[in-house]
C-alpha cells in the first residue's frame, strides 16, 4: 500500500486526488490531510479515510473541527495541527510515500521541501512552489532521490510526451492555454472586468486564484517558469500556444521536428491518477477522448498586450534568483485584492510590474533568502493595491 | 559510420533515403543499392555513392547499366547482380549494419528476412513483408537480436508515441489514414474511377501501387496487419480513424485515457531519418510543423461499404496463417490489372475477396509455405482478372 498525505485535501485537486484514491482502495490509505478553512468538508474526509495526522491553516478553527469530528461520531480523534507547521507534519509523517502539494499559494511552499528532502514522492499541483524555489526544489529532489511529478494537465503532459525522449533532442515545450474567458475580448473591456466576469473560465472548474491567473495568463507564466525546472529548459526553449478547446494539453517538438502531443477529457482526476501511479499506468473509468472532439482545434499566439503577465513571468524567469519569487508574491497579492474588489483586473500586472521593478533581485541561494523576498514584494503589493490611485495605473498599460 | 544498403533505392523511399544520407554523411555511407528497372536512375546513384555491389531486377538491363557507368567515367565498376538473389545479396553484403527495405510489393520479402535473419538494423518501408509473413519475421529478428524499425509514416509516429510506454498499458493503436482521393466519393463514382483519378492522392506523393492502395484503403487495411506485428496487437486493439489533413500520423491510446499524438510535416524524410538513427534524434532542416497547420483536424470512422479492402484486411489478419499472404499477393494483381486498364476500380477489392474465399488456410510455418501462398493466389487472382465478367463482378459490390 502507498501512504499518501495531501496538502490542500478539500480544494478542487484534493477533491479529485481522493476520487482516484477511491478507485484503487487496494493500491493507496490515506496518511494525513490538511486542509485551509473549509473545517466541514474536512471533518467528513477524516471520518471517511481516518487519517492519523490532519492539519487546519487556522489554530482558531480546531475546536470547531473537534466538534464537527465528534458529531460523526468518531470515537478516536485524528491528532489535529495548524498552519505552515501544520502542513509540514502532515507531509513529513513517518509512513508517508507519496505527498500531494495542491495548496494554493506561497503556503506549500515549505512542507514540499520538507517532503522533497526526505525523499518523497511529491505530486505537485502547487505552481508556486517551484516558481519562487525551483532551483532548492529540484536540487532537495536530486539530492534525497525524491521524485517530483507534475499534477497540472499542461506539466503532465510534458511528462508524458517526455517519456522515452532525451531532453537534449527536445527543441522546446509548448504549454496550450486555454486562453481564459477573455481570450477574445479589448483591452478596454478587460480594464472594467467584473470578479465574476473574470472567475468564468470557459474550460476548467478550479480555484478562485487560479482561475484568476488564467484570466491574466499569470498562471501560464507560472507554468512556463515551473515547466523550466521540472524539466531543465531555459526561457527561449518554452513556448506557449493558446488552444481554446483544451483537447491538446502540450506538446514537445522534438528535433528533428516530430511533435508528440499529449490529448485527453479535461479532468485533474487523469493527471493525479499518472502522477500517484506513474511509472505505471492503470487503467480508467473515466469516458475516453472520442476523436470527434479532435475536429475544430485551433493555437493561437498570445497576446502579450492584453496578457501583460505572461511578459512578466517569461521577464522573471530570464532575470532569475528571487525575481520569480517576487512576481508570484505580488500576484498572489494583487489577485487577491482583485478578487476583494479593491483594484481593476488590469491592476494586476500593473501592481506586478510596479513590484518586479522595486525588487533588487538576490541570488535563490536559501529557504530565507526565498522567503525574505516572498515577505518584502507581499508587503510591496500590499502597499499598491491600497494606494488610491489605482485607475490611473490600469490606464497607464 | 553506419554502412547502408538501399533495397529499392530509385523508389521515393529511396530517393528520400539518399538525401537523409546527403544531410549525414559523416554518420552513413552506402553499402549496396537495389533497384527495379531504372537504369538510368542506378547509375547516377552509383556514380555518386560508389556502392561495392548494385543489383537490378531484370539480368537483361546489367549490359545497359554496365554503359551507363562507363559512360560516367567511371574507372571501377561495382560488382553487379539481378533479381531476388541480388536483392538478398545487397541486403546481406558484410560490412553493412542497417538495410532500408523500401522495394514494392512480395519481392522483398526474401531479403527483408534475410537481413533480419542476420542481425541486421532494418528499416522497413515494405508493406508487404509483415502482412506475407510477420510471424516468421519477427521471429527472426527476435532470434538474432535484430532491430525492425518502421519508416512508414504511421508505425514510425506510432513507434515514436510508444517511446517510454509499456505495449500492455497501451489500450489500442490509432493508425490515421488520409482517406485518399476517393474520401467523399459516392460508390456509383468510385465504380468508374479512371487510373488518373485513383492516382491523385490528395497529400502524399508516392508509387502507383501505393497510391492506388491509399484509393482502396487496402493500404491502411496492410499497415493494421503490420502494426499487429510491429507492436505484437490483435486486430480488435488496431483502430483507423480517416484523417485528411496528415497531420496527425497516428495516435496510441493509453489505459488511462490519454492519448499520445505524434505530429509532424508529410516529408518522409523525417521518419527514414528517425528509423535510420534511432534511439538518437537529430537535427532537420526540413521546415517545423507550424501550430497553424493543426487548426482544422478532422477525424472520422472509415465506411467499410465503400472500402471494402480495409474490411477484408482485418477478416485475413483475424483469419492468420497464410490468408494475410494470399490477400497481399491478390491486391498486388488486382492493383496491376486495374493500373493497366484492364479491370475496375471496384474490381480490386472483389478479386482480393474471391481470392480469400478459395484460400485454404495454412500455418505460416515456413518461408515455403508464405510463397506456395502467394503464387496460389496470384495465379488465382490473375485468372480472375483476365475473365471477362469484371463488369458483373463490380456491380455485386
Amino acid at each position: 500500500m502507498t501512504s499518501i498525505s495531501i496538502l490542500g485535501s478539500t480544494g478542487s485537486i484534493g477533491l479529485s486526488t481522493l476520487s482516484v484514491i477511491d478507485s484503487f482502495a487496494d493500491r493507496f490509505v490515506i496518511g494525513g490531510l490538511a486542509a485551509g478553512r473549509d473545517v466541514e468538508g474536512l471533518a467528513g474526509q477524516v471520518a471517511r479515510y481516518r487519517p492519523r495526522l490532519v492539519s487546519v491553516a487556522d489554530e482558531r478553527d480546531i475546536p470547531l473541527l473537534k466538534e464537527r469530528l465528534r458529531a460523526k461520531g468518531l470515537d478516536r480523534l485524528p491528532e489535529i495541527a495548524y498552519g505552515t507547521e501544520g502542513l509540514v507534519a502532515v507531509a513529513c509523517l513517518e509512513e508517508v510515500d507519496t505527498v500531494v502539494s495542491a495548496t494554493v499559494g506561497a503556503v506549500g511552499f515549505l512542507p514540499t521541501y520538507e517532503a522533497l528532502a526526505m525523499g518523497r514522492r511529491v505530486c505537485l499541483a502547487n505552481k508556486e512552489t517551484l516558481v519562487m524555489a525551483g532551483e532548492l526544489m529540484t536540487r532537495a529532489a536530486s539530492e534525497s532521490g525524491a521524485e517530483l511529478l507534475p499534477v497540472d494537465s499542461e506539466h503532465n503532459a510534458l511528462h508524458q510526451c517526455m517519456r522515452g525522449e532525451h531532453v537534449n533532442e527536445v527543441k522546446r515545450l509548448i504549454l496550450t492555454a486555454s486562453g481564459g474567458p477573455f481570450r477574445l475580448a479589448p483591452l478596454e473591456r478587460m480594464r472594467e472586468a467584473t470578479v465574476e466576469q473574470a472567475l468564468a473560465h470557459p474550460t476548467w472548474q478550479m480555484g478562485s486564484k487560479i482561475t484568476i491567473d488564467s484570466a491574466t495568463l499569470m498562471n501560464k507564466g507560472l507554468e512556463v517558469i515551473e515547466a523550466g525546472w521540472l524539466f531543465g529548459f531555459s526561457a527561449d526553449r518554452i513556448s506557449v500556444a493558446v488552444h481554446p478547446q483544451s483537447i491538446v494539453h502540450s506538446m514537445i517538438e522534438m528535433v528533428d521536428g516530430s511533435i508528440i502531443a499529449q490529448l485527453g477529457v479535461t479532468d485533474m482526476r487523469l493527471m493525479i491518477q499518472y502522477a500517484l501511479t506513474y511509472p505505471d499506468r492503470l487503467p480508467t473509468e473515466l469516458p475516453a477522448l472520442g476523436l470527434d472532439k479532435l475536429a475544430h482545434l485551433e493555437f493561437m499566439e498570445p497576446d502579450l498586450e492584453r496578457f501583460p503577465c505572461l511578459r512578466l513571468a517569461y521577464e522573471a524567469m530570464r532575470e532569475g534568483g528571487t525575481m520569480p519569487a517576487a512576481l508570484s508574491a505580488a500576484n498572489e497579492i494583487a489577485v487577491s485584492s482583485f478578487l476583494k474588489g479593491q483594484t481593476k483586473f488590469m491592476d494586476i500586472s500593473a501592481v506586478i510590474e510596479e513590484t518586479m521593478e522595486a525588487h533588487e533581485t538576490q541570488p535563490c541561494s536559501s529557504i530565507e533568502a526565498v522567503l525574505e523576498a516572498d515577505r518584502w514584494a507581499r508587503s510591496y503589493a500590499e502597499r499598491l493595491t491600497e494606494t488610491a490611485d489605482s485607475k490611473a495605473r490600469s490606464e497607464r498599460q
